[in-house]
């Protein structure tokens, strides 16, 4: 198993107070490192709805990212979920306490407290280009909602992942999509390792009708899926490729 | 069981070929229509993973809403995904028959033909406003990907469902949100029907440091939450409302 699930956790995003950035921005950099991204679940902060989709993620990926819900007030429950998502109790971790003292310069008040707590066993990944550590617990990775904090450590995590950049080609036809249907069902099939994706469009300010899209780590297998297309498509469909 | 958890479907959004546009424009909808929106969950083109994801959101939530994975090509599994999920078998539609016939002026090719499959016991909600029926079955509805399809048929499915417009009222305070949760915290504990989001950010561009949401179907109820909140926060902390 490999790959990155995302939980974004936040009411927020779902009733439309604030826009989702953190999931676009996640999609984003997961591509540009070549990391394989299996998917993105936006939910409210309950925590059974968490640890549903705690459970389903972790079956899914290698690791997971959360955004969202790791504050001091009532409302952020990631910890709490997490640690029932893995079986673990919750507890506090000394060195992030020490963390928030310093923040803090002296004691800082009950609710900032909430945020040294974790999953027992839990990890801090400390960073000088974050600032404070990244939370991880059994390859879970709770990061904050704030975006800008979100992408800080985002980089932090994606830096400890296998990624291997993907070769990307796309021909753009001028064909109804499902004339082009049995041509590429059949070089998919002939190429199971390579990933094909048929995307139409009826936006009649482009110059196609459908873009055909190829990938697949190893340049030349990528050409060789596009020669083979370009040879099986209706003739005069191909636009153009890139 | 109230409200809509929705399915976006697709490859490209987790691969960063396009933007993800359907699962925005949908939050941003159900918001505009007061439906309340469980969940955005975006999956991979395998059916496993969206016979899973439909199985959560099924429990979730009244309506679940899918977006692509419904065209002629290899990729397009949703059918037989909601089929499976539902435990019926998937059957051609005579009636999808015969309007994809009309769109072609004859007989399409066998590819097309795969967008009459449904699952047993389907129906189509056939509007004038959009260019081909909605698919439901069991309260699922199976949306194209396309985000032109997509939008006119959302606007068919949300026309069915209850909505409740809810009254949103911010309150923006310079203050540090650890600061502020212990009033905050007991003002939600006392009313457990009004919603209530605390959102920080770390932006020197803006004038405030923490943005407090109140929301509630009853305009007086939020007003009276607003009414506590200023009495609670710290002194001086709010810069505005609204």
């Amino acid at each position: 198993m490999h790959g990155v699930a995302a939980i974004i956790i936040g009411n927020e995003v779902l009733t439309a107070k604030v826009v989702e950035a953190n999931g676009a921005h996640l999609i984003r950099r997961c591509r540009e490192r070549g990391i394989p991204l299996v998917s993105v679940h936006v939910v409210p902060d309950e925590v059974d709805f968490i640890v549903e989709a705690l459970l389903l993620a972790r079956r899914r990926a290698a690791a997971v990212i959360t955004s969202g819900g790791v504050g001091p007030t009532h409302d952020d429950v990631t910890v709490r979920a997490v640690s029932l998502a893995l079986g673990r109790p919750v507890v506090m971790l000394p060195r992030m306490q020490a963390i928030l003292r310093a923040a803090w310069n002296g004691e800082p008040p009950a609710e900032a407290m909430r945020m040294a707590e974790a999953p027992e066993g839990a990890q801090l990944l400390e960073s000088s280009d974050t600032r404070f550590p990244v939370l991880m617990a059994d390859e879970v990775y709770l990061l904050p909602g704030v975006p800008e904090l979100f992408r800080s450590q985002l980089e932090a995590v994606l830096a400890r992942l296998p990624g291997e950049p993907v070769v990307l080609h796309t021909l753009y036809l001028r064909a109804r999509e499902s004339d082009l249907a049995r041509p590429l069902d059949a070089v998919a099939a002939a190429m199971p390792d390579v990933a094909f994706g048929s995307y139409p469009t009826f936006d009649d300010a482009v110059d196609y009708r459908v873009k055909v899209t190829i990938e697949h780590r190893d340049a030349a297998r990528v050409a060789e899926a596009a020669a083979r297309l370009r040879h099986d498509f209706p003739a005069d469909s191909l636009v153009r490729e890139g």
